[in-house]
Order: C-alpha cells, then sequence, then structure tokens
C-alpha cells in the first residue's frame, strides 16, 4: 500500500514519516511540502538519511497514486485535499482542526475563526479518536468516503483521562472539570519563535493562552459526548496549558468533583483505579498504572496515554494524571491508529514501539 | 553583625551563604554542616572560590558568637538550635517546617509525624511569610525572642497568589481552591536519590505525593487566616505538586471561583489585576503583571514573586499563576527578607538581585 | 530464541531488554538481577508495563535456560557467568571490560585495577566492534564457544571516527590523535550519585577524569590495531571526556594530523568524505554524512554512528565528528549487533530504529 | 554618571543593562533599539519589571547625553556611533568584533567581509581583554578618545586558558593549540532561527562552522601577541565551536605540547597550576582552581574565568579546561570591566556576583 503525507516537512509530517515508513502494510511512501518541493526528505530531516530518501512533491501528486492520505497542514488550508480525496474515496486522514468538529459550523468557526469552505464534507468526517468512535470510523470507512479529524493533542490526553469517570458516574453530574496540562515545545511545530527559542523557554514553566485555548471546546465536546451516551450532563471544562522544557510529552493533570456515592471515602483510589483499568481493559493503548503516577517519561516515544487516579486529601475529587507523548499518541501514532482502523489492520501495526526509558 | 548558618551544606544552606555574603549589614559568616565539618564551604561548592572560604564547624561555636541564626536542617532536628536560641536572646530564623504550624501541635505531629520536642517554644515562634506577618515578626523582635518558620516553597507562592481573592472577596467563600504547581528540582535538596537522578527526570513531567503533600496544610493554614482576618469562611484547599525538568521555579496555577458578585463578566480580568495590583502595592517583592503570564523565568535568581491574573472562558473561575525562584523567595531570600524585618533594616536589602534573563 | 540478560535492572541491561523484547528471533526473555530479584521488570521500569512483565531471577537460573546471554555488570565481577557459558557452549556477549583486552593481561589489570580470575578464557573473548572484528567473532560463534566484549561507548565512536583515517593512509603515522568527546548523564548508569544529580549536571558542560579515563587504552588499542593491519605506525592518543546535560548520545570531535600526502589543500573535505565513504560502504550502522554535521540528535534512539569529516583552516588537520547514541551503538545496540552476528542473522535484526526526530 | 546602550534588546544589551543598572556609579540608563524604538526595557523583558523602565530611544539621543556608551549591534553597522563617540570624547564600548582587530584592516575584511568604514578610528581601538590590554586601555583612556573592542565569547576563555602556556613557556613554541569549546546557545542571540529552536537543539550536542569560525583569527591573534611579549614563536591555532543544550556557558579543552623542558612528567599538573596560579595572581576575575575541573555551571552568573590544567597520560600534552559565562565574561561583564579600567573604578565595580550555585 502507498501512503500520501501532505505537509511531510512539519514536526507532525515528519513523525508521519519516521512512523509509516516501518509499518508493515506500507511499502512506499508519497510527500509533498510546499517549502521544501524539490528536495529530499532526507535533506530536511538528515536523521532519516540511508532510510527515507523519498522526494518531495506537490500535494497533486501524492493524491494521484496514494491508498491513503495523510495532511499535517496549518488549519484551514487543507480542504481542497479532503474535496479531492473524498471524492476519489481515498481515506483522508486530517491532522489539522478542520475535521474534528464535525457539522459543528458554529464551534468551528468560533474557533477558528472562519467557516468551513466544503461544508459538505462534514458528512464524511468523524472525530478520529478511536477509543470513542471506532465504531463510526469503521462505518465510514466502509462507506468509501472517509475523512478522520486526528484529535489535538491536548484533547486526547485529557479526554481518555475523564472519560471513565463519566461514564461510570464517578464524577459529579454537571460539575466543572479543570484539565490543567503540561506539554512539551515540538506541540508549537518547527517554525522558529521567540516563544519557542530555546534561551526563553529553557529552564522555566509558564502558561499560556489561559483562558482562551481551542483545545478547550474540543475537550468540552467530547466529554459531553460521552455524557450524553450515558445521560448524564455535560460538565463544564476549564482548560489551562502550560509549556515546560522539555522536548515531546503532555501531562495533563485533572481534577474532578466526585459524585455524592463515591465520595468521602466510600471508595478509594484502588477501587476508582480498577474502575478505570475496566473500562480500558480491551483497549491496546491506555494503560491505567495502579502503582506509580502518570509521568510523560513513561510513554516517550511510544503511542500509549498513561493514566494514574488519586483522591485529594478530602476525598471529594477525583485527580487524575494522564500523560501521553504528543507527537505520537497526540499526533502522528494515533493518526497511523486511524489508519489501521479505517483499513481494518491490527490497530497495534506499526506502533509497538515500547516506550524509550530516558 | 555576624550571621551563623547551621546546615549550611544543604542547597538552602548554602543559597543563604550566597546571599548572605553579599548582604551590606554582614559583617561575617560562621557556618556549620554536620556532614562537611572541618571543610570549607568553598571545598564543598567551589563556586565560591575566592570569595567565601569560611571553614565549617559546629553549631554550638555558631551560636556562641552569632548575632542571628539561621537553619537549613531537615524537619525535627533543629528544635534544640531554637530553644539555646531564644534563650540567649538570638534571632532564629529557621527554613524546616518546625516552626510554622505556631502552637497547632495537631496539625504539625500529623504531618510531621511528632510532636514538638520542646512546645514552649511556640510562643516565640510565628510563620515568617512578612506578606502576611510582618507586624508581628517585628513584634517578637522587639521582644528579644523570636523564631521566625521560614515558610515552604509551595506554599509561598500560592499563598501569595491567592490572599488578595480571598482579602478582597473576589473568592467565592469557601469554595475549594485547587493549586496545580510545577517545580525545578532543587526543592528536593542535595541528597542523591533515584527521582532526582538527571537521566530520571530530565524530559519528563509528573506529579507527586498527589493529595498527600505536606505543604497542603499549611497552604490551607495560610488561607484560613487570610479569610477569618476579613470574616470570610476558610476555603478547602486541593494541592498538587509536580516535577519539572528544571534546577529552579516553581510555578503554581491556581483555580478560584469567582464570588457571585465578580462571576460572569461583570469584571474583566483587568479590573481583577487592578485589585491585585492595589492590595500589593506596598509590598516590595510581589509584582502583579498586567501584561504578560507569570513565568519562572522571569523570576529566577530574585527574590520576587510575579502574579498574573486570568479569566476561565465562562467567567466562573479566577485563574492565577503565581511564579517564584524556590530556592530564593521560596527558601533563602525569604529567609533573609525574614532577617531584614527582625532587625528593621530596609526590607530589600541584600535582594535586589534582578531577575536573570536567562 | 530464549535469550538471557544478567544485570537486566542497570541502564544498559533494561535497553538491551526492550531491544530484545522486539527482536524477531527471540521468543522470550529471561532476566536476572541482584538487587531486585523477586520482583517483575515493569516493576522496576515502568514504562514496560503491558510490554514486558518478565520475573527477575538469579543469573544461574538464566543460564540455564538460555541460547545466548548477556551481561550488563560491573566490571569484574561477571567471569564467572562466562566461565559458564563457554563450557556450556552459550554463546556469551558482556558489556563490561572485562573480555575487552583480550590476552593482554597488563592492559587489563593495570587500567582494571586486577588481573583476570579466568585468564584461560580470553581465548574464547573477541572484541565485539563488528567493524573491525566481524570476521573474527563468527569464526569463534562456529567453534560453538564464544564471548564478545562489547566495545565501551567512547571508543566504539572516537574508534569508527578514526579508523578510515588510518586504514586509508590520510592520518600522519604516528602523529599522536586527540579525541575530545562529549557524553550525555546516561552514561554513568542507575546509580543515584552526586555528578549525576539532576541540579549539579544541567545548565553545565565539564570534562571529568581527564587523562585517566579508562577508555583511553580501548581506544589506543583499537587504533593500534587498524594501524597494524596497514602497516603502520600506532598513533598515541589523548581523550578528555565531558559530561553535557543530555540524557543520550556521545559526540566525538577527534583531531587526526594529516599525511604530507594529503595536506594543505590537496585534497579538500569533499574527497576526505568519499574516502570515509568509501570504507564504509558496506557497513549497515555507519553514516557518512556529505552535507551536515554529525549531531547526537541526530543518531537518537538509534544504532547508527554518524560521522561527518572537515578540516581546520589551515588544512593541516582532519576534524572527525562521530556521533553515536551511547545506550545503542555505544552499548545495549552493539550488544544486539554482536548476537546477529554470532548467530548469522540479518545484522540489522531488531535494530532498524530510524533516529527519532526529536 | 550616564551610561548609555545602542542596541540595549539584544541578549548582550539586555545583560548589559541588568548589570548597568545596579552597578554603584551609574546613576542613570540611555538605552536605544532599532526594533522597539518607543516602547520600555521592561515591556521587552519583563524580568525588568518594578526595577529598570527606561524608554527605548534612538542612538543619537543616547549619544548626547551619555558619559559612556555601550554598543552591542551586529558587526558592521556601530562605527558611525564610534566615531561620534570617539569626536565627542566619550568613552565607547563595542561588543561587536568590530574594534577587535585594531588597525589589521586584512584579518578584518577578511573574516568579517567588508573593510572598515572609518579605518582612521582604528588608533584609538584597543582589544578590550583587560588581562592582556589593561595598560594600553588606561592610556587611551587618558588621552580621552577610546574605543574599547570587546573580546569574543570563545576567544575570551579560550586566549586566558592559554596565556600562561605561552608567557611561561610551558607551550612548545610554535606547536599547533587545538581549542574545542563548547558553548551555551544565548550566544546565538537572540533572533529566533532553526538552529536556536528549542526542539531542535534541545538533548543534542554538535559541532558547528568547523574550521572555520570567525573567532579563530582572534584567538590566534591574542596567542601570537602574548607569544611575541616573550619572544617566543605564535602558535597555529585549531579551533572547534559546538553547541550544547544549556542556555550559557562556554567551557574551552584547549590541547597544548608541551616544551621538552616541562615534558614526561619532569614537572607534573600541580607545578604547573602552580605557574598558572602565579600568573593570574593579581586578576580578580580568573579563578584558578587547585583541586576541581572546571565547568561552567561554576561559573554561571558571574564575570570569573575559571581555569583547571591536566596532563595527557603520556605527559606531552597541557588539557587546561576554561569556563567562563559567556554572556558576562564573554560579553556584558567583560564589557562593565572594561568601563571600570577607563573611569579607574574598582574593577570588580558591579561584578561582584558569586557564581550561582544551580
Amino acid at each position: 500500500m502507498k501512503a500520501g503525507v501532505i505537509g511531510a516537512t512539519g514536526y507532525a509530517g515528519a513523525e508521519l514519516v519516521r512512523l509509516l515508513s516501518r509499518h508493515p502494510k506500507i511499502d512506499s511512501l508519497l510527500l509533498s511540502s510546499v517549502s521544501f518541493e524539490g528536495e529530499k526528505i532526507d535533506e530536511v530531516y538528515p536523521n532519516f538519511q540511508g532510510r527515507v530518501d523519498t522526494a518531495l512533491v506537490g500535494a497533486e501528486q501524492v493524491m494521484s497514486a496514494a491508498d491513503v492520505v495523510f495532511a499535517a497542514l496549518p488549519h484551514g488550508v487543507g480542504e481542497q485535499y479532503a474535496k479531492t480525496c473524498v471524492e476519489k474515496e481515498i481515506p483522508f486522514i486530517d491532522l489539522s482542526a478542520d475535521f474534528r468538529f464535525g457539522d459543528d459550523e458554529a464551534a468551528y468557526s468560533t474557533w477558528y475563526g472562519k467557516p468551513h469552505q466544503y461544508p459538505q464534507l462534514c458528512k464524511y468526517a468523524v472525530y478520529g479518536l478511536p477509543e470513542l468512535n471506532r465504531a463510526r470510523i469503521k462505518e465510514l470507512a466502509a462507506s468509501g468516503k472517509v475523512i478522520a479529524g486526528n484529535p489535538g493533542c491536548y484533547p486526547t490526553g485529557a479526554s481518555l483521562g475523564v472519560f471513565p469517570a463519566i461514564a461510570k458516574g464517578l464524577a459529579e453530574g454537571g460539575a466543572t472539570i479543570i484539565v490543567n496540562a503540561v506539554s512539551g515545545v515540538t506541540g508549537g511545530g518547527r517554525e522558529p519563535s521567540r516563544a519557542l527559542h530555546y534561551a526563553e523557554c529553557a529552564d522555566s514553566v509558564s502558561a499560556y493562552k489561559v483562558g482562551s485555548h481551542r483545545h478547550m471546546p474540543e475537550i468540552a465536546r467530547n466529554l459531553a459526548q460521552m455524557a450524553a451516551r450515558h445521560n448524564r450532563p455535560a460538565p463544564p471544562v476549564i482548560f489551562t496549558p502550560h509549556l515546560a522544557p522539555m522536548n515531546r510529552g503532555i501531562l495533563s493533570t485533572i481534577y474532578i468533583p466526585i459524585a455524592a456515592a463515591w465520595r468521602g471515602g466510600k471508595k478509594d483510589a484502588a477501587e476508582i483505579c480498577a474502575v478505570y483499568d475496566d473500562f480500558y481493559r480491551d483497549e491496546p493503548f491506555v494503560r491505567v498504572l495502579p502503582r506509580v503516577t502518570a509521568a510523560t517519561g513513561r510513554v516517550r516515544q511510544s503511542n500509549y496515554c498513561d493514566i494514574s487516579v488519586h483522591l485529594d486529601h478530602s476525598g471529594s475529587t477525583l485527580i487524575v494524571c494522564s500523560a501521553i507523548d504528543n507527537m505520537v499518541k497526540g499526533a502522528a501514532g494515533q493518526a497511523v491508529q486511524n489508519m489501521n482502523v479505517i483499513f481494518d489492520y491490527d490497530e497495534t501495526s506499526g506502533l509497538e514501539m515500547i516506550p524509550a526509558l530516558f
């Protein structure tokens, strides 16, 4: 099978290239880049030397031959490629936010500043969080026309950390859930900027876009969907992203007020951990840690989401730590996982990385 | 004036030596160390070479000649020195937790595992957060017998971040306040351990002691005191400490439900910022940032606590970012500040450091 | 095939477990640890959770069932295991220095402080640098009795960086070669120490063991062997190791006086690069970079040794940059490579990792 | 006294502002910036908030009122300001390379790509390394017309590390000296670029501009001058700069072939250390370390150059480690030191910082 990546030279695109080039079902790659068209990928990233030397071509050329197309582009510029792929019945996996909001045109245009160019595409789109929408992804895939809106990095870790609490009724219905997340810098992409200049981020931690980050509505929508499935009220969400001096990883520390039935020591952390563990029993990429605290260093370079559950001192609030590698489960790895689901491959195919120890 | 430091070779003790050796009122230092007695401080820390070569002696020798004594010892081992100093009317500034809880014997023994050895000392003790207790510190100092229980690093940043919200009625009375804090590794001290081994903490962020860290009751007590002063109910506190790969700094991100009168856009962030700014108008070491987010890199190597105030998207929760250098305002710098208050020196004396830019 | 690792919980041992657990020829693992016997490997390293949960047993148990045994032990404690394995004709791959010096008892005891316990084993031992000794490794393997003395981390990068210059006559015969190397901290192992305490190594670079590091004689011996093969005089070697604030990687910057025939611009860097490239044409794990400078970040998490060649401004000295991941090509990866050679597997089997981009 | 800084918002300029704002002889600052004219310095660097809020004006305005002018500009753009200041007899301290080469027009234009615009200024210029040219700086200062060409960061550490070896005859006359230096990233300045993007430099070490860095001729010239003073031949110099993942600091590891009289154990490292110590006996900012290896972490935030001396294993080569903070002794601190020399202040005035411990 031939896999195409439009926007192969940004960080998420290049990480995709790295994963796809070792995927057992992928025979060859087609890569495009506006900035580096005409060069080879190993000239842009010498790490690839001797392994991947695919030439960077135009997007049209990618779509003309690929059996699956990934787009790792800025928000708002890839819809045309989605349109072409849908017409040609090539599965399209989009790492931008363009297809994360389904037909909720209002949410998309409010947070991303403009309406969809091709709103009619939304009916082929599914939010590509397999743990939430696996069945729907397969259903669309079967129809031949499928766009997987690959989730944002923060929403992936945050949503997986909250889902069991909502689904199993641990969370107090309708109470505000706070997601305090700390990310490595690769989430900001490859484009140089003062904020991501080494000397500016080394040796410092800070919050950014407090109260206004675009991943907040995405998290809130995910939690609302899970709540709706279980006939529970949607929780308000507060989300604060932070930057820490490391390359990869997101740790979400999540505060969930506990429902009265579970509160005040009626259940302890081990029991709640068991609920979480049970909820994710069949998920290949979610690990509920019984003994240790989730840490980004424990999921490094892997597609895992690690979750640990804790209680605050009074027993009134569930504190969930959720760790992902932002470039793998938070971006390229999850995109490959979506491809696996779409093509009915083993979901872990090409994603068997054991977290790097250091 | 002669300043003594008992426990001069731990990180907080050595930082104290660095600050005191340039303090304009200090003529000479007396330093003790159990581990390195007989060596000189610049043999233990070559950074001091050519500048401070004081020999490390025993604690008794320090107390026999010092005009002020600092103790930077593990919890529970320095009470005897406090006793001697009180008897000799030498101001005693203790960086351990031993004198942070005043006469609340229950809180101290619950969280620190044993009762005070000399509970009668507590009547000379004051919690050394000048922004809270400046008057009381001066009062005890005037009596000749004074023990300043220097605050914990996390409680310093967290309390300063919340005080105006409580005092000015921004916080909803009695609603739970969540403190999510990220610290650099020097807070863990100089003793090698697996958790602080370079390869284990580099490139990773994690929470620790979730729901059980001993700084939680200290924060809660501080907030309760501020609430009591303003006839408001004490807020429950949830506190989660994290470790990030950097040497210095603590960023506390604090979630404070807003009182109805201020909620939902009735007041905006700028107005709330003005309230904070007004509250700290006369404080030399608290900076309320009107334009940027507080970051540990902006207070690096200084005694400042930087505070920025934000609103969540719905306007229901105040999000405060509070940044300190954990080794300065969170430890040695605040200890010097306490000395300045006790001796009626200019409070910024010896603490004029401008935050290092990088 | 069953692979055994004696000393599986140190950094090199655990990295071996990670690589072997995904090796296509390995069915199961047998792991021993003195410190953690009775626990499971994923309790010691939670990164393994859900992937490797092998129990840690005693060394005897490992040797009783393994088809190949790796030892990742401190120097001087594993000879007994080598002896048993040789007797049982189980290939033994030793990551310590014990079998790096062949029958040069003097070199070993001078630098490692004691003679071999079983000197008669040395006749089965080969220095396991496949790029130097592939044929001899295979020869011993064919005999059934083989001990591969896996090279030190510094000697691997340094030797590969110099070999072509000696073999092809670029280096001035007998002139001193200087190896200035910078390593990440994992080379120091998992045992906590002041030198590897986060706050002591972050934000600092320093040399250590200047003029006295035990990898110097190993490098010198390797270069002497290569010189002898080509009837050239052995070069004296100066070696200075440094520590930098990063987890992985060694960059060796090597200064090689150029032979008169090549000096002073008679040949340029591109021609010399071509010589290097030709020398390593058939080596699967050495990449000669024509356009960019070797950097540890370009070989991260891979078994590659990247080499770039440069000339000093006067054209009199060849400056070679050689980069490896100290835990892969410098330890566990090379050990797996040795296993592949011994068992006549594809040499890249289980080592196909593309360097992580970040 | 009024100090002016032209180019106050780059890293070196801002560090100067930080140092000057606490200098006991400086009453007020005049700051200029092309990029940020009209803003205040604490808007560009919030670290300054509450401490320095000087408005950024034009260069002319700075020169119209300042008693001393510092220029922290890119190479080749500040000569006009030097001209004005010389005419007005305002001491001019230039942090660019424009006045480092005196009247050696050839060296300057070869390495910096264009001739001087005002070559007649060179007669007022002195290379501002006080340890080399203190007398000449004072002499020019006395004349009223003085331009101090503040040394490059690498040349400062490298030259100080080699001077005693040349002056005292330890170095073999005319033998090549190799300087292998590792720098933190602030040396690259504040302008965002891919090379200094956090994710590109974190967790990696690499060499750059091998054989072609513009600091090589500056080092060579310094060593030649010292050699000439002692009637010794000038040594050829090889210089290789590297980048390491840290904000500040340069460690130069220097290889100096030893003169026959000192070689082969005739003198040991302690004796050579004593020679170095004696050479720098009266220098306030050079510390020769008798017991430990120089490390950038030991000079952090200070104006010190730390030097440790070692022998290679054979005793034929002196290995000197020299550590500076690239932004202090390597830039802004040395500029202040030059001002102190020019105005006959205590040379340590405003530079009394004790190296930060972490």
